[in-house]
């Protein structure tokens, strides 16, 4: 079992691929990794030392506590989620800089260690509230899960060092205050038990597993102190984990529990538990998801909605919940194999994290509406953003979790383009690059991948390197890529959706060639969604795909546009092109009730115009703008 | 000009009539202010000596603010709304206890008052923090304005008591502190202003009307400190009332200001801030605002949406949002005599006001969506709920701004119901009851008015007395009322909707029988109302009608329920039948994303089943219950 998998090997039947196993050259996904890298992982370090939240620990390591502390209760974990990238950036690439970042990042975040491994900047020193006073609202312990990602990161890139002794001496904290002998507390936003959950087995130390396992078992049961107009189910304080049917209350909550659940599930064989957590994936995606593969349907307590709800103009789908959604669907599908969680991961990657991000890497969506109604005004790139409105990338927000969040993401994105069972590679996500896998039994396969994928959908595949005869490739057909064909030495076969598995001997030479259709295709929802009824989406293989203001020709616009539905819609550079109907003139202000004793008639026009979509993840790019992905059709 | 009008006498052409001038007699309105006197006055009275709310005025007058403090920082103002409740229910009807609950809360509320006229249980003594200290957020002014108009309403019932001269005292300190000379401050929360107009008003005192003037004039300016995670929008801060075209943000703040911005341009003839509010009532009336006459679209913020955004699920719609919708409306009414506003008057009357408290007066609902997707959990009678969920009427809320509202506006519901010009009396909404007016040259009118409107659609108006040669009546012919008729000793006239005026002479004898249409119809949304495209509404009169779930017959329930809509709704009791369309069999959980490459086709079928329709503001009365107003319609 390799060390530098991310973020973890599961013990089960399948494990992932090295952070160094596969390089992105170039393409969507080299593309915004090379961003990442240039860009953002300092822009993330810049604001921080600005703002002060670096200096914090310093302010712990000297004593001098009794100030005002700058930033929210929880941005010690924005300061780990940054070295946690940093860590995975060097193990990728073994940037010197990276390096150095993390261990001077290391150094005074260990400075700021209490003698009893408790380590927090806002809480337990002079001038503080006490250490645990709030476990509700307090995130000391969600700092700390971040604190050990961070750590498990470091581990699997650069072995043990001094991140990874405080994380240990952290967890050791932890486990001596909340152990089964300790007090009955959990956090109010979960985090811990996954933090707990990956040290646990990065190091093989069952005491912290057992920990996950507790703070688990604690929650749902009322175990955290009320907070006024919050319901316990906002951080899923309300059913306990096991018994729940459906993810609810704030989605970045539920959805970091749901990792850790799996993680514990998996390495304590609870398949009571992993069967919960596969019960409520099962749910939420048919009822509470968006086409995107955003989740979070409110912005008050940004938050999942019921069944059914899912309001495309005040969608949350908080770049975060993009994230913590991948994390939960590649635990799944690591313990289970199944093809879904990987289809889900890849809706997610391309609509809904790729979009967070602007071109220079330096601002970034934290809401991802579906519905944008008017453009939303510019946000300078020297402020910080004091909410997560839609339609804005900004530098930095108030509360800024999604940055830090998308570097550590991309920072180790080609991780979860394959996996590894005996002898057989799985590739699961699709980009240019090479790929250089040690198999468990000591072989070696290196493969080429070459590919405009998603905006072309021919993906080639060399074998450029091989040893043992019983290799086995294993191709992810996207559930939408119905008709796709795979070439083998020119004789091409039909694939269906789901897994194309070669089994022939590979060898070094050889090439496969697999065609997956990305026509534009029209997408309908299903009628129990309220908010959308009555129009249809464009997708185009991956890339759900949207219509801005910018390209509106006059007199359509984003309130009026009604599209022929009759005609499917045509492929146009990286989009696609579909007719307009007849255009609603808007009617003046009359000052009356927006209800009448008639409905509305609208015809399909003789005359079509032809309306420009681009993909969804590109919105808001050339300028601010109104926006929308579903189209009402006539 | 009278005394004891409701909530104001305009200087307009335009009066409103006393509080007891008009005695209702059973029916809609009557039997809701029976309620209202029976229970809710005594509820509210036990909820906050219970909680300890009255008792902070107490703490204060014996300098015992030292300890915790229950309820909110704005918890004054359900003391100050109730009294206003109490003093319209003893002008209204005499009653004693009324009038001793009044004198009693009185003398507590007075022994709290500073020697220099400041009064607030929240700040400004040991303890507490300082005065003023919170503009944004201490709710210090907004408590205060409420504390004026129950001082008015004393006023108008009772004369110059010590209320009043409480009310002075507190209004000059205002005057003091805010003055031309003193802090260029405003509240966090408008309300200060429309108590000073009404105060300023009723006592002939210009500086009151003034000092309301100047806090309208700062608003708008980036005045308000900014609050954390709060757009200055949230409390009108953004844009100065005279420029905005629109309400936004927090809606009971942005109707209590435009309330007050009416009561001011009215008593200082700015016209150019009268036209402000009435073109924010068109724009909003027209793109905001929910077909029950609700407003508020987004529980985040308790605030307005966009232009179009009106999703019925996640409709806030507070019942505070509706009382004070009406208070703009009233104003608008009686300075313009525009029929629009007395229209919108009674649709927010039926399907917010009288919606939101249960039949026993114990419990309230607080927002009032119209689509409730499942049964919300019971609630227990003898617990504050924390918060403002749709489908749960409950006793007292954590912020519990509603029920004091409500029984201030039940106690002088009937004040509403008529308007004074010259010798010309207008009918503006139709109850059953005797109305005795007096006219402004001192002469008199007595109208008997019977009706079970508006169940049905038949109003009988008989004059009982009159004194005066020229007196005319006015009926208001709502905008719905296509085919109403009148008639008059036996001659029928057809009547439009908008006014129908009688000017031939009326004598003692004299009957009026309007007939207004109220068989159900069908109402289509406006296009652009996204939320609820495709669907159709039933209205009957001015009810809306909604389906609960408790009339579903299997298979249909609220989230598969489709009408057929080329069948038009029947009249069933004092609700509808519509004709279902096919059911749609809910498909097993298929773990898939609810989105698909086909539309889903729904037919209507040959045999169709009557789906029954009732009122709205009688939803969740029988049971807790899943309900919807618009229906999707094949």
């Amino acid at each position: 079992m390799r060390d530098n998998t991310v973020p973890v090997d599961a013990p089960g039947r399948l494990r992932g691929i090295g952070v160094d196993e596969f390089r992105l050259q170039g393409g969507f996904w080299g593309g915004l990794q090379a961003v990442n890298t240039a860009a953002t992982l300092q822009h993330c370090l810049e604001w921080m030392e600005g703002l002060g939240w670096i200096a914090n620990f310093d302010r712990v390591a000297q004593g001098a506590t009794d100030g005002e502390r700058p930033g929210w209760q929880f941005s010690d974990s924005e300061v780990y989620k940054l070295m946690e990238a940093l860590a995975w950036e060097h193990g990728r690439t073994g940037s010197d800089w990276a390096d150095e970042a993390f261990v001077a990042l290391t150094e005074r975040v260990a400075a700021a260690q209490d003698d009893d491994g408790y380590l927090n900047t806002c809480y337990g020193h002079a001038g503080q509230p006490d250490r645990y006073t709030d476990l509700s609202s307090g995130h000391e312990l969600y700092c700390t899960g971040h604190l050990l990602q961070a750590a498990v990161a470091r581990l699997r890139t650069a072995g043990e060092d001094k991140l990874v002794e405080v994380a240990r001496r952290a967890a050791d904290e932890v486990c001596r205050t909340f152990g089964a002998d300790g007090r009955n507390g959990i956090c109010g936003h979960p985090e811990i038990e996954v933090g707990l959950a990956e040290l646990g087995r990065a190091l093989g130390e069952p005491r912290y597993t057992e920990q996950a396992r507790l703070f688990i078992e604690r929650r749902g049961r009322g175990t955290l102190k009320p907070v006024t107009l919050l319901d316990a189910s906002y951080f899923q304080d309300d059913v306990p984990v096991r018994e729940a049917d459906a993810w609810r209350g704030h989605a970045v909550r539920a959805l970091y529990l749901a990792a850790g659940a799996v993680d514990v599930a998996v390495d304590t064989n609870d398949d009571d538990l992993l069967h919960a957590v596969e019960r409520q994936w099962a749910h939420s995606v048919e009822r509470r998801t968006y086409l995107t593969g955003g989740m979070g349907s409110r912005h008050q307590d940004e938050g999942f909605g019921e069944d059914w709800e899912l309001p495309p103009d005040r969608a949350y789908c908080e770049t975060c919940a993009g994230i913590a959604s991948n994390m939960v669907s590649w635990r799944l599908y690591m313990a289970t194999g199944e093809v879904k969680y990987a289809d889900l991961m890849e809706r997610t990657f391309y609509n809904v994290i790729a979009a967070s991000p602007a071109e220079d890497g330096k601002a970034f969506f934290y809401a991802n509406p579906l519905h944008q109604r008017s453009a939303a005004a510019d946000v300078r790139p020297d402020e910080v953003n004091p909410r997560a409105e839609g339609g804005v990338r900004a530098p930095w927000f108030d509360v800024s979790c999604c940055p830090t969040n998308l570097a550590r993401t991309l920072a180790s994105w080609q991780a979860y383009a394959a996996s590894v069972e005996g002898n057989q590679v799985s590739l699961l996500q699709y980009a240019n690059g090479d790929m250089r896998i040690a198999l468990d039994d000591g072989e070696e396969l290196a493969l080429r991948i070459s590919t405009g994928y998603p905006q072309t959908g021919s993906i080639r595949i060399e074998v450029l390197e091989i040893t043992g005869e019983q290799v086995e490739l294993r191709l992810r057909i996207p559930h939408w890529a119905e008709g796709s064909s795979l070439v083998i030495a020119s004789a091409a076969y039909s694939v269906e959706p789901g897994w194309a598995t070669v089994r022939g001997p590979l060898e070094v030479g050889t090439v496969l060639e697999l065609n997956l259709p990305v026509e534009p295709r029209f997408t309908w929802p299903d009628e129990r969604i309220d908010a959308v009824r009555g129009c249809v989406a464009v997708e185009r293989g991956p890339l759900v795909l949207c219509v801005e203001s910018t390209d509106l020709p006059e007199p359509q616009t984003i309130e009026t546009l009604r599209i022929d539905a009759s005609q499917p819609p045509l492929a146009e550079g990286d989009g696609a092109i579909v007719q307009a109907a007849s255009a609603l003139a808007a009617p003046a202000n009359s000052g009356s009730l927006p209800y009448r004793s008639t409905p509305a008639s609208r015809e399909r026009s003789a005359v079509t115009t032809g309306i420009r979509l681009i993909p969804y993840h590109r919105w808001a790019q050339r300028s601010s703008a109104a926006m929308r992905v579903f189209l009402p059709a006539v």
